[in-house]
């Protein structure tokens, strides 16, 4: 028998629970592993809950009892979540879990204590909910040398871009309109603003180079400018808008970013849509490959804590190498990435427009006293500053 | 050091010593293996190749050689890959394989064998080239009972299919301009007629269920009765056909069915278009994922046999344990399969078909003298019986 203890009770905690005990007797005639859970940590009491006896409110029984092997972590948030995972790990427990605030902010210092336990430290949930991404990067991407991750890794403006362009809604209706649905929190900053896919391709990254990206250093713009009329000019285009997390290394410069962009229909990630998430990963070797999935909900979620739980059962004791040390990455300054501009400019500022960019197409798409130009790949420093002294711009979106 | 051997040099095993050999530095920094060929087993000689030192023409030289831990074979068919597995196995030694005739085959008793002698059976690149899901089902997916698997799982006729969408041109006419550029073979049965694609979907159906499916039980359909009509009609549906491999269980009735199938724009297989294959996988709790890549070559197939040689290395002497025994899996009879149907009709059999049918839809693509219809949900059965009494069949095609 193998005890885990829950620390969180929350939508994911409750569904691991649900899935570690409802699915007992599959899992151990399938894995081979007798696990239980023995403590669920939560401040709150769960009257009539099926696990009410496992609720426990301090954190000293878990990480006083010996026969607890592995701890998940589904509190969310760094405090005092970084303190009882440390903890758990410095007692030589493995702990799960879908943190990506914890593991962007302290994923080495903790894989490292991990190591020195002979435990692990594992969060396939922490990126892309349900879709197995961290440990195919782990396990099967060995052979390959990484040079790029582009994903869509936040369903909540996944789900508004879709709605955008297909209701031709603007941002603030559709933001409104989700978190009525319950898509989209009451502070959607973390969501729209990109801070939660800047974490997410932040652990990505560090795991394709093997060394430590340091999430504030990616360059992170959220989707709040974008308009309905933008996605007629991307429907004129044959292409849609998402918010892209990407990286990209040549082995020597490595470039991150956050931004919606113009996708164009020939991407896999183009019919990604609503809550999906999926991950494109380019390997020397294997080419482009692509993980797609539900990238959030409680169940799903639940399915990857639940197999690294799995996971560390297979290995207590035994620690699983990690190609990601505390050594900083360093990334190249935004201002040197090189890519097209979708820019909109008022018609009357078409001529400035022609003279002051290597223009490759300009574009109609109706709207009124406007139109909009795609440049030829140029860096952002140079579109920077060549878009500051052009009139009458409307707005600009980066091509993927 | 460990070292490999590796069983057949054409594009695959060249690809293997490429990768193992040219990314050695890099293998051993990311994972702590130190992993070399130390021979390649062909008939024929390779003057001038970088590697052809290491050319053995007898196999004992590998299978009496204990240096030898892993054992890679990429000679395909089952005669003599069957033997070689087996003698590599009873030694001890682990094998990885690309050979999805081989693991169709003899998979279990394989596994079976390399349980006992403490070795591993890997088969990554069995099944979608380049792209992970043989580890992730056995690793990342194991808190989920799964439910279905629905892979585009053969590039050629993908292909095929996708250049007749595109194009409008018959299945005759791209078949040659494929074979004449190297995506189609010059006996091409295997690719159109399905074996390929049956022969994969057993081998993730077994790992799903944990038992062997039979691939010679699973009823297998190919595309040489698709015509550019039929993409007429799939357009003015808002559908492509695809050939569809698929599986589906609740645990009890098991189906699995190999056939050409209308997919629906909201569905992700839709947009796999070329030679890219895709595996969709529904489980219990993580509900629908996808994984995307290129099916073949020698580098995307390369990358998945060498992940599987850095897995055995940093397994010698431990099993992974694999879900997967010998007792076979009773599959259901493809009568009682139950599904919507696409049929072609005479215009002249219009009414007789909305008499004998339960009609969902009736379709105009245009084409003339002729119309078509949608079925209500029926089992293969109830359809046999009904279009065999009505005269003026043109065709018909599975709705996905």
């Amino acid at each position: 028998m193998i005890y885990a203890a829950v620390m969180g009770y929350g939508t994911i905690g409750s569904g691991v629970v649900k899935v570690i005990e409802g699915h007992h007797d599959y899992i151990s005639k399938k894995t081979g592993k007798d696990i239980r859970v023995k403590y669920i940590l939560d401040l709150r009491e769960f009257p009539g809950d099926p696990y009410e006896d496992l609720i426990v409110h301090d954190v000293n029984v878990i990480m006083d009892d010996p026969e607890i092997d592995i701890v998940v972590e589904t509190m969310g948030g760094t405090k005092p979540a970084y303190d009882f995972v440390k903890r758990a790990l410095l007692a030589g427990k493995s702990v799960c879990t879908s943190n990506k605030a914890l593991v962007a902010a302290y994923g080495p210092e903790l894989l490292k204590i991990a190591e020195k336990r002979n435990a692990n430290f594992l969060f396939e949930a922490s990126v892309g909910g349900g879709i197995p991404i961290i440990r195919p990067l782990n396990t099967c991407l060995t052979a390959d040398k990484i040079i790029g991750i582009q994903g869509i890794l936040n369903g909540t403006t996944n789900y508004i871009l879709t709605r955008m362009e297909d209701e031709g809604l603007g941002f603030e209706e559709v933001l409104k309109d989700a978190q009525a649905l319950g898509y989209a929190e009451k502070d959607p900053t973390a969501d729209v603003d990109g801070f939660d896919s800047c974490r997410k391709i932040a652990i990505l990254s560090s795991l394709a180079c093997g060394k430590t990206v340091d999430y504030r250093h990616i360059y992170t713009e959220g989707i709040r400018l974008i308009t309905s009329e933008d996605f007629l000019y991307a429907r004129a285009m044959g292409r849609s808008i998402k918010l892209i997390a990407s990286m990209y290394t040549d082995g020597y410069d490595t470039h991150a970013i956050v931004a919606p962009m113009m996708v164009e229909k020939s991407d896999p990630l183009y019919s990604v849509r609503d809550v999906f998430n999926a991950i494109k990963v380019t390997g020397d070797v294997v080419d482009d490959i692509m993980f797609y999935g539900k990238g959030a909900g409680s169940l799903p979620t639940s399915s990857a804590v639940v197999a690294d739980v799995i996971d560390a059962a297979k290995h207590i004791g035994i620690n699983l190498k990690v190609f990601w040390n505390d050594e900083e990455l360093q990334l190249c300054g935004i201002e040197e990435q090189k890519r097209k501009f979708f820019v909109r400019v008022k018609n009357s500022a078409k001529q400035a427009a022609a003279e002051q960019f290597e223009v490759e197409e300009f574009i109609d798409a109706g709207v009124e006293d406007e139109t909009a130009f795609v440049t030829a790949p140029m860096t952002e420093m140079a579109f920077a500053a060549a878009v500051g002294s052009l009139p009458g711009v409307i707005g600009r979106i980066r091509m993927c």
